[in-house]
C-alpha cells in the first residue's frame, strides 16, 4: 500500500490538487462544503502530508541535530533525555550523532547535518576539537547553534554550562575541610574547557588555603570510553609515586569509581587512608561501596535549557529578527557521601 | 550568509540551472570544461546540495527512526551506540524518540516518523503496548520495520532478539547448582514478551529440577525509571512474606542492585543468606559490592544487527524486490560473580 497523495484525493473528488491542498490548510477561498469533503476523504484514506514537500516550501525541516561525544554515559544520556522531552513538546525531531571525542568525525557530522538542512544544532565538543572553523561556518550561515557542557569560549554563540571552576573549588574545599593535607587531582583531557576549569578550581582552592600546588600530583585522563580503566591506572601510578596523598579530587565519577576499585584491591581504605570526591553524580555513585561524594551536574536540566535556547533562536530567525546569544550557567551542588570523612570541627 | 543556490552558480557562469545541476552530477551531455568550471565555483562558494530537494526526487530521506522505551539505561544506550555506528557507515542519520514505556506516545511517534518519511523504523516496544495496529500499518505501507529486544511475536516483521527463556533458565539453573533450595523471581511487567519469557525460563528450570513452582515467590516490577526503587521495595516485601528464600533470579540488573542495597541495609548477607542473579550485565554490576552475577545481553551487537537487517530491507525495497523477514537470535552468557555462591560439588 503506497502512501495516499493529494492527486488521488483530487481525482476522486474531481477537483484540482491546489484546491485539495488549500482545503486541508483551511484557506478562506475554498468553500466549507469542499473543505469538509476533502478532510473527510483524507481521513478515510489515511492521508499523511509529505513533510519533504512541505519543508521545501517552508524551508523548515522541524528536525534539529545533536552531536555528543559519547552516548553510553550517565550524564550525556540524561542530557539527551532532557533535549528530546523538550523538542517533542515543540514538535521537533532530534537526529543524534556521536563524535567519539574525535574532531574529524565532529566536523564531518556538522557537514552532514547542514546538508540535511536541520533547523538548528546542539553540540558538546569532542576532546580533540581545537579548531572551530566548522562551528563558525554554521553560525555564518545563520543556522542556530547552541553549545552545552563542553564548549569553546571563543566561538560566538549561546552556551549552556555549569561553573566548573566554582564546582571544583567546592569539591576541593570539602577535602580540605574534612582534614586532607595533601590533595591530588585526576584531571580530564588537556583541551576541553571544562577540564581546564575544574583543574583551575582545584588549584585555586589549594592556594586560598595556603597549601602548595604540586604539579606531580596532577594526573591526566581522557575520560572517554576507557574512564574506568584510566581511574584504576592512575590510582596505581599515584600509589607508586607518592605515599602521602590523603585526598583526590577526580574529574568524573567513572574515573573515581575505577580509582576506588584499585584502592580496594590494594588494601588502601577509602576514606580513612585516601578521601575521594568525584564529579557528575552518576547514579552508580550512590550504590557502590563506599558511596561516592561528588558534584551533582544537572544533565536533564542542561538538555532542556539547551533546546529551549535553540528554539528561541530558531523562532527569531524565522521572524527575521536578530538573535541575542545567551550564556546560561546552571547550579551545581556537592553531594556528601561515604568516600570523604566527617568535617573537622 | 545564506546558503548558495544552483541559481547563483548558473548566473555567475551565465549558463542554465539545469546545466549546473547536470554538471554537478557528471551527466555525459555536459562538456568536461563546463563541469570543471561548475565544480570549481561550487567548491569556492561552499555550495551544499539541498537534500530536501534531492530527497523529494529520489524519495529517500537517508534518515531512519528509532523508538526506544528509555534512553538512560545501560542496555539501551549500548543499543543506540550500535545502531548509530552502523548507520553512519551507510550514510544514514538516526532520529531517536523515547516512548517512556507508553503505548500512546509510541503510537504518536510512529505517526511522526511516517509523516517525516523516514526510510525505515527500528523499535523496541513500550511495556504498555498490547495493540499493534500502528506497527501493522507501517508494514502495510511497505516501510521497513525491525523490532529488537522488546518485540511482539504476532507482528510480521524482522526481529533481533536473544533467547530470553533459555537465558533465564541458565540463570535459575546456576542458583540451583550453587545450592539454593527456594528461589524467588522478580519479574518484569506483564505484557512485554521478554519478561514473560524470562518468567517461563525460571519456572521451567524449577520444574526440571523437581522443585515446586510457588506463585507467591514471584514479584512484579515495571522495570522503568523506578527500577532501583522497585528492587528495594520488592526485597523488603519478600523479607516480610518469606523467611526461607535463599536465591532470587531478577529480571534486570538495576532492580537487582536495588534489592542488594535493601538486603545490605537489613543485614541480609549476599550470597550467604540470599544469592542473586541479575539480567543484562550493566557496567555498574561489575563495580558494586558484592559484584553481581548476571546474564550478559549484547546491546551493542543487537543495535548493529538491527540496523544491518533494516538496511537490507531498505535496499530490497528500493530495487522493488521482495523482503524476507528474519528472526535473528543473539547469544547470551552467564557472568559468574560474587552475588552467587560456589558450585556445590
Amino acid at each position: 500500500m503506497k502512501p495516499v497523495t493529494l492527486k488521488q484525493i483530487a481525482e476522486q473528488l474531481n477537483i484540482s490538487v491546489t484546491t485539495v491542498s488549500k482545503a486541508l490548510k483551511d484557506y478562506s477561498d475554498v468553500s466549507p462544503k469542499t473543505k469538509a469533503l476533502v478532510k473527510e476523504l483524507a481521513k478515510t484514506l489515511n492521508y499523511k502530508p509529505n513533510t519533504f514537500a512541505v519543508n521545501l516550501r517552508t524551508k523548515e525541516s522541524k528536525t534539529i541535530g545533536l552531536i555528543i561525544p559519547v552516548i553510553v554515559h550517565h550524564f550525556f544520556s540524561n542530557v539527551i533525555r532532557g533535549i528530546i522531552s523538550q523538542a517533542e513538546k515543540k514538535g521537533y525531531l532530534v537526529i543524534i550523532l556521536q563524535s567519539n571525542e574525535s574532531y574529524e568525525l565532529e566536523k564531518k557530522q556538522i557537514d552532514l547535518l547542514m546538508s540535511q538542512r536541520v533547523d538548528g544544532i546542539l553540540i558538546s565538543l569532542a576532546n580533540g576539537t581545537a579548531n572551530f572553523s566548522h562551528l563558525n561556518e554554521v553560525i555564518a550561515q545563520d543556522k542556530p547553534l547552541v553549545m552545552f557542557d563542553k564548549i569553546a569560549k571563543i566561538v560566538k554563540c549561546s552556551k549552556i554550562i555549569i561553573d566548573d571552576r566554582k564546582a571544583a573549588y567546592m569539591a576541593t574545599q570539602h577535602l580540605i575541610d574534612t582534614g586532607c593535607k595533601r590533595i591530588a587531582h585526576f584531571r580530564g583531557a588537556l583541551l576541553p574547557q571544562n577540564s581546564i576549569d575544574r583543574f583551575l578550581g582545584y588549584k585555586k582552592a589549594l592556594l586560598d588555603n595556603n597549601m602548595p600546588y604540586d604539579p606531580s600530583l596532577v594526573y591526566i585522563c581522557e575520560c572517554g570510553d576507557m574512564s574506568f580503566e584510566e581511574g584504576k591506572k592512575n590510582a596505581q601510578q599515584l600509589l607508586n609515586d607518592h605515599n602521602d596523598v590523603d585526598g583526590i579530587f577526580i574529574n568524573t565519577d567513572l574515573v573515581a569509581i575505577g580509582a576506588m576499585t584499585e584502592f580496594n584491591k590494594q588494601g588502601v581504605k577509602v576514606p580513612e587512608d585516601i578521601s575521594i570526591v568525584g564529579f557528575s553524580n552518576w547514579f552508580m555513585s550512590s550504590v557502590i561501596s563506599p558511596t561516592l561524594t561528588t558534584v551533582d551536574q544537572p544533565g536533564y536540566e542542561m538538555g532542556r535549557a539547551a533546546f529551549k535556547q535553540l528554539y528561541r533562536e530558531m523562532k527569531q530567525l524565522k521572524k527575521n529578527k536578530p538573535v541575542v546569544y545567551k550564556e546560561i550557567v546552571l547550579e551545581t551542588a556537592l553531594v556528601k557521601r561515604e568516600s570523604t570523612k566527617e568535617l573537622v570541627k
